[in-house]
């Protein structure tokens, strides 16, 4: 006589911008207890989301590293999720609960939702929540993101040069994320449209090498993937 | 001889959406070693920042609510902002630290740039991110924000109905916030283009009493303010 085992559950965890006191009490717990997590990682390098969680993480914890290959411009292959879900499957059909560790919030741009896809439907799964990289970019460049009736525009940098513009006009704030090799062209446009003056930019927000300055400070050319420019079109938000 | 007194620092604290355990390590650090904190506190009834952490606050605090009249449609008079940085500058000049409670986080469309504006050229302040509505909303309806190169809005409910149309014409996804007594109206629109069927409502996210259904299940004729509709307009965000 067997006794049926209990399914896990399956946790994606937001471990917030960087800095490891960014997690949240709940993911703070759940580090502690969850006996597997997983995380993304890349084919040559360190695991950016592990490392913001390592301090928390207790001995003998399995990992699950999911070795994306980094690409530019694609997207990861699914095979590379298929495995990983069935990796995390596997482990939660044993009854054990599994972490996998989101940079920032799960649900906010992150590849978590290919997870989510993949297991939600057979699996219990629990999303907890982070501070994502936009409110921790707002912070550490010392202006609100938006206020009282703005419209606020998360924008990808890797839109065509018009529709970067087009989306930019219909915005009173934005955000736009994801810089990486865009950033000529998005600083261009943003001259173009005469509005670059009063943007942030923020790199690494949170971590011991954040670079925070105005735009027109910036004199890289190009940009990290962790960083993002905020645009505010009006005057100050607090005043009118 | 008098030693000079070293100012406080003002911390702008994200408290996030409900859930005590949703409040960062560094929020909840913060919290235990403040002696003053600050929180918008309604002019009948309790202030839902300091409930979210009031099992964190340690005896012998002093407390500074900021007690804003609730007016529909309109921002609070400015003079209660001009006591309250009053009140808590005189304390950061006794060189005492100050913790503004914020709901979600400081610098997403919250009030605590009201007082940032009064007191971030005179003192030290630190804003520091919490989980914001946004993304706990996502993580309660159970499907991602926003994916890959989506523009995502974050479109106020109080726009006219003409407006609400327009900036959701132009969004892959939208979250549409401070529902409140629009909802009627934000209903109206999203029938209208259709696209009311993919929409999720959330309301007080992450608290016991939360509420969570598809759009067309909701039968309220209006909201609480604390409430989301999260729009989807193309197919499952992970499919294409």
């Amino acid at each position: 006589m067997t006794t049926p085992v209990e399914y896990g559950t399956l946790y994606g965890l937001g471990v917030g911008p960087g800095d490891p006191e960014l997690i949240t009490l709940k993911a703070h717990r759940l580090l502690r207890t969850c006996p597997v997590v997983a995380y993304p990682a890349p084919d040559d390098g360190d695991s950016f989301a592990r490392s913001i969680v390592e301090d928390f993480l207790p001995a003998g914890v399995e990992e699950l590293p999911i070795v994306i290959p980094m690409r530019p411009e694609r997207f990861p292959a699914q095979d590379v999720y298929d495995r990983a879900a069935a990796d995390i499957s596997n482990r939660l059909c044993g009854g054990r609960d599994v972490a996998v560790l989101c940079e920032g919030d799960p649900f906010f741009y992150g590849s978590f939702m290919y997870l989510f896809a993949r297991l939600a439907e057979d699996h219990t799964v629990e999303v907890v929540p982070g501070v994502s990289s936009l409110t921790a970019c707002a912070a550490a460049f010392g202006r609100p993101l938006a206020a009282r009736n703005d419209v606020l525009s998360i924008i990808p940098a890797p839109l065509e040069e018009s529709e970067l513009r087009a989306r930019l006009e219909v915005a009173e704030a934005a955000a736009i994320i994801k810089i990486g090799r865009h950033y000529e062209k998005v600083r261009r446009v943003l001259d173009q449209m005469g509005i670059a003056e009063s943007c942030g930019y923020v790199e690494r927000a949170t971590l011991e090498n954040q670079v925070v300055s105005s735009l027109t400070e910036f004199d890289g050319e190009r940009a990290p993937y962790f960083s993002m420019i905020l645009v505010y079109k009006g005057g100050e938000p607090w005043t009118d």
